[in-house]
């Protein structure tokens, strides 16, 4: 069986990542690393590392996107736990064959990582991100 | 300023550890620890370790909790973020001077660690957990 090597992050979504910054650095006291723009995501992403993972402030940039939908319908609040995984391909093939609820059966490819989302109906309500660094 | 060490855990609300352990073990491939009762908590746990972090089923033990009132609100699914602190005391304290919303002013005391939640109004909806390891 394929590795999970660790949680990679925990995504938040929120309305406005500078608001959010207030509390996340000056209150809390966690250091923002950097913004990026993610278009394939229609999101704005706010990267915050803690210890080993990081926790993603993640922003829609398009009202009509799934995440500013979540948004409207459940409000700010955590939206999905990402696990870095040693082999993606081999670990969607698994879920598949497992008869996993899977929302991408094949790993999206972006610089530097590939990814993939299970269906929260699969496990427990929660969305969760599938990661593999490629870098 | 106090420090944020890691993410100790992310918590997720189930009806069923058992049931739920179907996913978490056999499909996605993590293996389950232990399974602990918290009576303080109205709740039993399942430790789940994932790289230096851990994902923590819960599920109520008693039908009127807070905790099995949000089950039964929101369904299952993520319930919070805990970040491990050296300092929880300081934190408490620091967070408090800067006027955040908090649950528990001072940490309650438990065998082997000491543990407090900020409120969700304080950070994008998201309930926080800080723990202070102290074994």
């Amino acid at each position: 069986m394929t590795t999970i090597k660790k949680i990679n992050h925990v995504a938040i979504v929120v309305r406005d990542i500078e608001e959010s910054l207030k509390f996340w650095e000056e209150q809390l006291g966690l250091k923002l690393d950097h913004i990026e723009v993610v278009p394939t995501q229609h999101s704005r992403v706010a990267f915050i590392p803690v210890g080993d993972s990081e926790v993603e402030l993640v922003q829609p940039t398009s009202s009509d996107s799934g995440l500013a939908a979540y948004l409207e319908k459940r409000g700010e609040g955590m939206h999905h736990i990402c696990f870095e995984v040693d082999d993606i391909d081999a670990k969607l093939a698994e879920l598949k064959e497992k008869g996993v609820r899977l929302i991408n059966e094949t790993a999206e490819v972006l610089p530097g990582r590939k990814m993939a989302f299970i269906h929260p109906k699969a496990g427990n309500g929660v969305l969760i991100e599938l990661y593999q660094l490629t870098d």
